[in-house]
């Protein structure tokens, strides 16, 4: 049976989404826990595969179970095996070719910097400290160049293999919740890190190191060296994976 | 000069604000950092000595300073000593015999529970995980029961030396920010563990174990044995102290 669960975790003591020997990965420890239960390995897909110290709010994982035990269970059976930095919300029964990362039609990731002159505490892990003022509308304009449907080769970290690099960036969108402010980036699909670098020149554009109206020409130029710092990991979530376009177009409207 | 600080922290990582040989506590931590800077011990007093797992939003400690570094510059300075569990978001000048404790006239504490059916990853660290149903209202009603002046016997952790226990409650306010919802508990003054056993006593009647009325009587028994459990330290939160009672009015009125 192929299932469909949704996965949060807090990506600060994970080397990340994928599975690699030696190390503690989210794919890691939720293969191991479901391939315990099922007495054979089980194999996990994410829809997202996030870097090192990313973190998930809702990822989602597709993987087949055959037993022994029943699918229902496994919830709180897992609830209860797991780490308490990973928690498996919700499991269901999916169509047998439904893939969490080949279906989804398009995905949220939340950037979020703390603005306070010192740092908030309990939200250190999950945000990025930028005490300097931030042109916010400026931020805002700037967004707006950089979504529509572009190469993006300029906002990929160089290195990535050649393949192509055109993608939809539906939106970008900035809500204040002082003294953080939150970043939703809504794609069709992104680079390799991608979110943290158009974060992290949206950050010059709010420093007023660049012009919102200079982005058009950083798209242009389809080389690395033309954008923006890449922004620490922390601060990035993988918000929610979209299966339909209806569900997509909803949570873009929340936004608007 | 008597300098008056404000001061954050995570207080997973501590053993409590107290000072203690061998162990890593708040108060520990701060005054090695300044005697480190004075070149000479410096002792704190804090408002509140917060247990272990408890942490500070708003903790205000007082010191004797007398530099060489100018009082002016210590903020920036602890902030780039400290460890990141711990801000110094605040620190001004104080007339001589102000005092973090004795001064102050109330204080309130924050109590988080998560009623998701799972745990939300990212307050882990920050609340109590209660997924049962709770019955909100019947809470505030029972909040409602436990303020005012009364010898709170009932609610101080057993063991503790024989001293006065009466104490003023103004006000237990219930806020919800789903899945969370918060208790804030104000206060002239606490006796130990009394804000967890308070809040422990409120859960049992939310959960509908005990009628809001019935806590007049478990006031008057004057018997740790006749109140709830002590809900567990990560969920509580020093939130604010007042040092003038026009503070702290209006920080009741913000919640009614």
């Amino acid at each position: 049976m192929n299932l469909r669960a949704t996965v949060a975790y807090d990506g600060t003591d994970f080397h990340g989404f994928q599975r690699q020997p030696g190390l503690r990965t989210v794919q890691g420890v939720l293969e191991e826990c479901l391939s315990g239960l099922a007495g054979r390995p089980v194999g996990i897909a994410g829809a997202g595969r996030t870097d090192a110290g990313v973190h998930a709010r809702a990822q989602v994982i597709t993987f087949e179970w055959s037993g022994p035990m029943p699918w229902s269970r496994l919830k709180r059976v897992l609830f209860h095996r797991l780490p308490g930095d990973v928690v498996v919300s919700e499991i269901e029964p999916a169509p047998p070719h439904f893939h969490a990362r080949f279906s989804a039609v398009g995905k949220c990731y939340r950037y979020t910097v703390d603005r306070g002159a010192f740092p908030d505490v309990f939200s250190r892990r999950y945000a990025l400290h930028e005490p300097r003022p931030l042109d916010l509308s400026a931020m805002a304009a700037g967004a707006r160049e950089l979504t529509g449907t572009h190469d993006y080769t300029s906002f990929c970290s160089s290195g990535t293999p050649a393949e192509d690099k055109v993608r939809t960036v539906h939106a970008i969108r900035l809500a204040e919740e002082s003294p953080l402010v939150h970043l939703y980036v809504f794609g069709n699909g992104f680079l390799y890190q991608m979110v943290r670098i158009l974060v992290g020149t949206l950050l010059e554009v709010g420093l007023g190191k660049r012009a919102p109206s200079s982005l058009r020409d950083v798209l242009e130029a389809r080389d690395r060296r033309a954008a923006g710092i890449t922004v620490p990991a922390k601060g990035l979530t993988l918000w929610e994976v979209y299966y339909a376009q209806a569900d997509l177009n909803r949570a873009l409207e929340r936004f608007s």
